[in-house]
């Protein structure tokens, strides 16, 4: 047997960072993690980072030669390797991640957002294995978007392609505001926080009784929401409903622009399963165009939720060798 | 001098067929055109066209070798070389087109939609040269798109990327009936089409005084609405406005998904510049993401009006050549 090899996966996210040491077959051999909140300064937060990665690897794989560190991050930017005015990270303005990385290495360094990231962990450890042309959308706090194109990720001229969290849904008539400054974005209704504002917005207008009217905004999750659905609560059962079909809507423009064989659905909102995959291929059907029907498989992503994140950003330095 | 090669660029059309000879730096050394209407049959269309192509090529350019037949058609499928159930041509169902070709000839034959055509042409004759991603939005009868990302055309995994003339621009809100048996899409709204019904629905909308008034909906065209807006009247310049609006509004969720560095605009429609650009610029910017923001330019096709969709074409052949 020779020398082992891993990559760092690094997920940068807007309460903690979480890496790992992922080999060649997916397998992570080690991983931790550290609060991002807690570091004003991205110098500082970087050399924290570096130093705990360093601590870990002495600690769980030690024998184990680094090829190069893969982060995904909100507003990751692939060719800067950059972060550019996250909106749900504590450090403002652009971020030159790789370079502050590569204080402390000369080993590659790739940024780029989370949901390009989750696209190629697909592609490599998941169910879009083997195939060219598909899209993967995530649903956490926000919704991110990465797009695979004839077997490789398409990052556009600016290197942010697969933002349509922030493709408008309802021009004009949405009151919905969104963290990026406009109102109404697809990921204001469909997102962990969109279905929690969905699901305020029917208890306000509906008399039904429900058991959600005893729990403030603050206190409510998507988790609650779908606990509450479980059981059989009409209001909640409605929020996935409305907030699938809002999905289903978006998913056929997305069809009409790059043709994919497979949508993958990835994070807390898509373990809710059936409650939100159903009204969602629903709704995408009935708006797709007849030459595209039938023809689009909307899919769980097969990246075990734990540990999806840190595969997918690993996943960046692995696609680049020779697999 | 060595032998002159030349490529059949064939552009079919609702109401005309057309087709040039086209060498390696983009020059037409002949071309003529049938009436596409006047066959019900797509066999005895295809005979009809190759004759003719044959007997042009006699005339005009006995000397050139012919290396393969490129074809724009609606519904054009790249993967099966066939043309899939057009709203705008005289046959139903599934033509195969680039077999019935093969009756007749043993050289490539390559069909895809017009607007793929179009983008192709515009990489490697018109403004996208040295472009890597870009998209080429043609404003005919209806509205077509082709992406390019990564310096390939964007095909997808049935072969029907880019449609997003059938994207519904506003969901549950629109009356306007689309050829493809929906409502609201954005073709409905621009394309030479859309802007006759905008024009209408502005006549009947409003009191002020147009030289539009006289004028049928048979008779009215994408011309006449721009030579009234020329001369300054009112109603037609709202038209431009509404549809550049409109226009502008879905380009901002293009470039959320693929993120080009340029979008070109093709066809009838265009070559009403400014009147159509503006608004659209305007609320394409103001739709986008900061991110994006004064970074993707729209610009007027290179490819001239009268020559672009036998250029395109031809290029479908080019392109799998060694330049």
């Amino acid at each position: 047997m020779g020398e082992q090899h891993a990559v760092v996966g690094i997920d940068i996210g807007g309460t903690n960072t979480v890496f790992g040491f992922v080999d060649r077959d997916g397998n992570i051999l080690g991983e931790d993690s550290l609060s991002t909140t807690q570091y004003v300064e991205p110098e500082v937060f970087v050399a924290a980072l570096y130093e705990k990665i360093m601590v870990t690897k002495a600690k769980r794989c030690p024998e184990v030669e680094i090829l190069g560190f893969g982060i995904g991050a909100p507003m990751g930017n692939i060719n800067k390797g950059t972060i550019e005015y996250p909106a749900d990270l504590p450090w403002k303005g652009i971020i030159p991640l790789a370079a502050l990385f590569n204080r402390y290495t000369s080993l590659p360094v790739v940024v780029t957002n989370d949901a390009n990231a989750a696209a190629v962990g697909e592609m490599i450890y998941g169910g879009a294995k083997g195939m060219k042309n598909f899209v993967v959308i995530t649903l956490g706090t926000g919704l991110g978007s990465g797009f695979v194109v004839d077997g490789k990720l398409v990052y556009g001229h600016d290197g942010f392609a697969g933002e349509i969290g922030h493709t408008v849904i309802r021009p004009g008539d949405s009151n919905r505001d969104c963290g990026c400054g406009r109102k109404g974005c697809l990921e204001t209704y469909v997102s962990a926080s969109g279905i929690k504002r969905t699901m305020l917005k029917i208890l306000a207008d509906k008399l039904d009784p429900s058991e959600l009217r005893k729990v403030s905004f603050d206190e409510l999750d998507s988790r609650k929401i779908y606990d509450a659905a479980k059981k059989g609560d009409k209001l909640a059962l409605r929020a996935f409903e409305r907030t699938g079909a809002m999905l289903g809507f978006k998913l056929a423009d997305v069809v009409a622009h790059t043709n994919p064989e497979a949508i993958f659905l990835f994070g807390g909102l898509a373990l809710a399963k059936e409650l939100i995959f159903e009204p969602a291929r629903e709704h995408m059907e009935k708006n797709l165009l007849s030459i595209y029907q039938g023809k689009v498989k909307l899919l769980p992503s097969e990246l075990s939720a734990q540990n999806a994140a840190v595969l997918g950003a690993s996943s960046l330095i692995w696609s680049n060798r020779e697999m």
